[in-house]
């Protein structure tokens, strides 16, 4: 009895605990998940802040265009089609000028269209009397869904006019079977296409007006930094490959950096959305109307054939090389010469791409990695005297690294025309520096390219020209 | 003059003819377009005849909700609404059963939220009296558009609730500040959400019912059908590298299918797609509800691992390997022998995974590889007695094909742990011949793996399993 009452006695202070105990640790869990919320919010906002300014944007045009409801006069107009504004807005605006533009353009002109084909369809099918009107209109309906959900597969169609060919299914089936006469239909249609107008023009006006995003900025300025990237990773092998094994600690650090490269793989998907909504803005700041976003696509490949080639070097980093001194020596400087130039040849691609100059130096670097591999050739192909010191596993890292910066010097080529191409495409200004480099006439011969201290030392030779 | 006339003569008729030749030219322009659009159209529908009959399905949706138009008491009984239920079918029905029910779902969980919370806010800004209400609606819109634009930025949200988050805005506009009263309200947003539901429910079992394309298949084949590709690459490979440079005429025609793999490398965006798409979909054939998505994602990113590696031994395809008989006849039995073992140990895998069977030869196959990667390294440490005749150079190329060949089997090594990870995951079947190599009890060494013919033969040797 004693026990029981005993027990009786505590169960309430003990449920109070245990209630206690598992509020507080649910408060616990609470705070915890909006602190994690927050800070969040906060790394979102920070690594791009447009984002912050581009909801701020959104809110502004909404109650832009909710204010048609709070003024009687507009809305005594137009009704619940306002309605059709807002939603609009909420549909239509996008993170980039070119987005939201393309939206609105395929929303207005599908919305026009799908309008007169569907007063057409609806005044068809009235003539047709009570009894065929459902059917035909049926048929339609069902006919038009069919063939343009089909159209939405062409990759050219998906690619700009996804968002059109949607509103055209829509538009052409409420306009056609809306139970209306057509003279309701004709006056519906027009209220309806206005506050479309309106709501796209707000989304529009907005956009380019406040702190507009140029999603052909943003395709520029990725391709520069994905070519940087790389250009990073190449200069940082080099010096970091060969380093002998001492002084591995502070390698750590810099390691981290390098595989920043990694991006760069999967980066096709958004340089084609860019490029697709790049093509819908209109001329902005050095970019013209018709700039050529095309040949981004084409060199964004090229960076990326690269990228693949650097992520096969990147499983070397790690490997510790045992070749012999002399082998070591022999690749070691031409591999760490052909990898550091080719770093700075697209570090200085990415740099005139930037300011959208023609690039001066790059080639220069880039004939410089060549006659490093050249070189690396004809020394491999004279014969080493010790040979029998030799195993051939401790040759095939080294040999593979050699390999691999070859091609990679291909491949920085071949980025290195491409740019050249834009810049001739798109007019790239010639700097002052280019210019007297065009000017002066003179021919500059490399004559030796020394390695010091981690700079290499080009000493060169000028000679007039003699046309 | 008589030039003169006779050149007015002339001139009707060849004014005639310009415009017979031009009329003639705009024909065959318009024919051969048109000729080009078809054959599109035909390619695309033959390579996905899935396409076809989605573009039906939706056809009939749309026809199956505007049935409500012409029933005179259904229509009777929601009136203009019944367009929101032709919307939803336009804008919800997607390709995929996962994408159709998260459109769906995400739209008809938000506009019932959204509806909620916009009655409240109506309530709540009304109460406030004629000067403060427009003022309070309006900075609810600001507020409410704001926050939920930017939390569209979170990458969780973007991945699945991106739609949702676009709807909740729209209809919290749309119910707050329609001019209405409050009772008005609750009879719109009752009509509004069951006509809503009611396309939402339309385009979800059209979806599933008739002919349904789930994304979480699509991602088990494309999976599968990937590590297909690289293992035909590396059977190929194997047979091609070596060949000796008379039949390079027939060489041509494999080397066609042998690029198959470039699809590999960019399949990251579509393998995230179908992973979101699939977490929607309930459980069908041999998945089950919350089947292993995320394990799809793992071994996608392996595979493209693989692939970059591939990538960079695709460069040496169409090298011509110099290099002294003895070198290259001792490094050309073990690199082939790596490769077509990776090779068919990544078709093993995937035609496993395609059955959903335990993988049952493919450790086997990678051990071999591994075997032939040993092989290689110790061959290469034991030294060759006729040094004096190689020239590193010619050695390069074949060394870096073997490097990357290592780098390869690991890869391949990795692919195969995620593959038996899903197999356990997903609960893979165990096959009868699996079975009996389980239940014999017995060991099998593998004594001599020869090449013959293209063939490799395993000569094995079983002992009784002594525990």
């Amino acid at each position: 009895m004693e026990i029981a009452s005993m027990n009786n006695d505590e169960k309430p202070s003990n449920f109070f605990t245990k209630g206690l105990l598992w509020f507080k640790s649910l408060h616990e869990k609470i705070y915890t998940k909006i602190v994690g919320i927050a800070k969040q919010f906060k790394t979102i906002a920070k690594d791009d802040p447009r984002r912050v300014i581009h909801s701020l944007k959104v809110g502004l045009s909404l109650t832009l265009v909710s204010l048609f409801y709070y003024f009687q006069p507009l809305y005594n107009g137009f009704g619940v089609s306002t309605m059709w504004a807002i939603m609009t807005v909420v549909v239509v605006f996008e993170f980039s000028v070119g987005a939201t533009l393309g939206k609105g353009l395929n929303r207005g002109m599908a919305t026009l269209l799908a309008g007169a084909l569907g007063v057409g369809a609806h005044y068809l099918a009235s003539a047709t009397g009570k009894v065929a009107e459902p059917i035909l209109l049926g048929l339609f309906v069902f006919l038009q869904a069919f063939a343009l959900t089909f159209i939405r597969f062409f990759p050219q169609v998906k690619a700009r006019y996804d968002y059109g060919m949607l509103i055209l299914i829509l538009t052409f089936c409420l306009v056609s079977i809306s139970g209306f006469r057509v003279d309701e239909i004709v006056d519906m249609a027009h209220k309806r296409i206005s506050t479309i107008l309106m709501g796209a023009s707000v989304c529009v006006i907005v956009s380019i007006v406040i702190c507009p995003v140029w999603a052909g900025e943003d395709l520029h300025k990725l391709v520069a930094q994905n070519m940087e990237k790389l250009g990073k990773f190449l200069e940082g092998f080099g010096d970091e490959i060969f380093k002998s094994s001492e002084d591995s600690t502070e390698s750590k650090v810099t390691k981290t950096s390098l595989i920043e490269y990694k991006s760069v793989l999967n980066s096709k998907n958004s340089e084609e959305t860019l490029a697709n909504f790049a093509k819908w803005e209109p001329g902005h700041g050095q970019f013209k109307y018709r700039h050529p976003w095309k040949q981004y696509l084409k060199i964004g490949g090229l960076i990326r054939q690269c990228a693949y080639r650097i992520d096969a070097l990147n499983a070397y980093i790690n490997s510790e090389i045992k070749a012999p001194e002399e082998i070591r020596e022999m690749i070691k400087e031409t591999s760490m010469k052909m990898s550091i130039e080719c770093g700075k040849a697209l570090k200085e691609l990415s740099k005139s791409m930037r300011k959208m100059n023609l690039p001066i130096s790059a080639d220069e670097h880039v004939t410089n990695a060549k006659n490093s591999a050249k070189k690396l050739n004809s020394l491999l192909k004279s014969r080493i005297n010790n040979w029998e010191e030799i195993n051939l596993l401790q040759v095939i890292p080294l040999a593979t690294i050699a390999s691999i910066l070859t091609d990679i010097v291909i491949c920085v080529e071949e980025i290195g025309q491409g740019v050249n191409e834009l810049a001739s495409l798109a007019n790239f200004k010639t700097t002052k520096s280019s210019k007297e480099i065009i000017n002066t006439n003179k021919v500059i011969v490399v004559e030796k390219i020394e390695l010091s201290n981690n700079h290499v030392v080009i000493t060169i030779n000028e000679q007039n020209m003699k046309l």
